[in-house]
């Protein structure tokens, strides 16, 4: 793991790291918040899982996280999205491919052998944060915004037993369903929609649920509202009767400046879960 | 002017406008926060003048100022850091021409017709902003970072008719020393170190001061601290008793994570200033 660079931020390190990426075999990057309540003993990890053409950098420079992360003694990993690079697989378009891996292990060509992402943020980088004492991997909560917002709500229903707490920002909410899914999850797994469910919030919620509250804000003037399907996932949640906070946001739209706005309430949701 | 966004953000608007500017003679974009206090009647004003190489965005999204602007009841604006366009002077230096404006109005040539950013800043866009009604012009606060530090600085001790208070993050401090600023000092003035003196901080410093309280912060892990000569305004404010907060915050580097780090005391430092 190489250091690109440590700022000190709100008395915490707001890190950029790069390793050599097994998962998805090629060169990977990400950032680490440590709050300095980590010199006192590990602290509880917080994943926060960006959105299409992001890079590890969008949400550490403008989700606002870091003081309330700070406050919270919570650190936050701010994965990249997709494997990147000249040799590897690329579409011309900006939701396939590269900056769009959706969070799912491709089993198709040419993806199959780099577009590892779930395996990568679920398990490969875990594993190797292990290495860092301050942390403490056995408390992790999952978070994220639109296409990372469908990451953090997938991964925690597939993995319950890995998180212990999950909110979202603007998720692709029924990617089966819509037109940022059904093209990407035909070509990361195959036109087979059985494939699909467990990589889809609407259907997990209909299948299996989460055990603990859900959290999830959505902007009512969002323009990608007819994309994003929230009233999908909360049909689902209010038939199964869901333990949730599901907020739709008068005026705020998809941007940062909306997930800024909500921060404080989501990294309190999650310290309070972790802590506990 | 024209809109080129509005994003809802903490409960009030961050926009992004453009307009056919006078002083610079070029379209200007700038950024406008306004927080939702604004509705109950006209809010003091902070400006927040941006460091070499950026634009009306970085701080926009990266400083973290509009949560702290929210609560106290400011407005910030963000304007851009020189004039723009394939039309207009530029150099190949990140230092100098666009994106690089020193907050001064240009005598030299190819300079002088477009940038004239002193007034852009000063009077240009505080005249376009009247027709704002949520605005009240007659409560001035100005702040900055590094080339914008020095803008505050300079702009707020040639102006004291017009700015009610004046803070810095990492100011670039003695221009007239420095390689930030020797050349372009040259560039826009000419090399008569006369018609420099009011456009460095610690010249003004030592001449007119400032008064009421100023307040600084650097870091000390600032890689440009040789640049930016931080010691040789301390000292001018040291000579003169400024009133003043000057602080070296231990650790911090150049970066946004060390401005947003400060940015709640900054904003409470001017919402005192200009509320009373």
């Amino acid at each position: 793991m190489k250091i690109v660079s440590e700022s000190k931020c709100f008395g915490g390190i707001q890190g950029v790291y790069t390793h050599s990426s097994h998962a998805c075999q090629c060169e990977m990057t990400f950032g680490l918040f440590l709050p300095s309540a980590a010199a006192a003993g590990p602290v509880p990890v917080l994943w926060y899982l960006s959105g299409l053409t992001c890079t590890h950098e969008n949400a550490m420079t403008k989700a606002g996280a870091q003081y309330w992360a700070a406050k919270a003694g919570l650190a936050v990993v701010f994965p990249d999205t997709s494997p990147r690079g000249d040799g590897l697989p690329d579409d011309d378009a900006y939701d396939l491919g590269q900056g769009a891996g959706f969070y799912v292990d491709a089993t198709e060509e040419p993806w199959a052998p780099h577009f590892r992402m779930e395996s990568y943020v679920a398990d490969e980088l875990p594993q190797l944060l292990i290495a860092n004492q301050s942390l403490l991997l056995a408390a992790q909560g999952i978070t994220g915004h639109s296409m990372g917002g469908h990451g953090a709500l997938t991964l925690a229903m597939r993995r319950p037993e890995q998180y212990r707490s999950v909110s979202a920002f603007s998720p692709i909410a029924n990617p089966s369903a819509s037109e940022w899914g059904r093209k990407q999850l035909t070509a990361y797994l195959g036109p087979d929609e059985a494939k699909w469910a467990g990589h889809d919030a609407t259907r997990l919620m209909e299948d299996v649920g989460w055990e603990g509250q859900i959290m999830i804000d959505q902007g009512t003037e969002d323009k990608f509202l007819d994309l994003l399907q929230p009233e999908a996932l909360a049909s689902a949640m209010a038939r199964r009767r869901q333990p949730s906070r599901f907020r739709m946001q008068p005026g705020y739209d998809h941007s940062y400046f909306f997930v800024a706005s909500f921060m404080a309430d989501h990294i309190a949701f999650h310290a309070e879960a972790l802590s506990s």
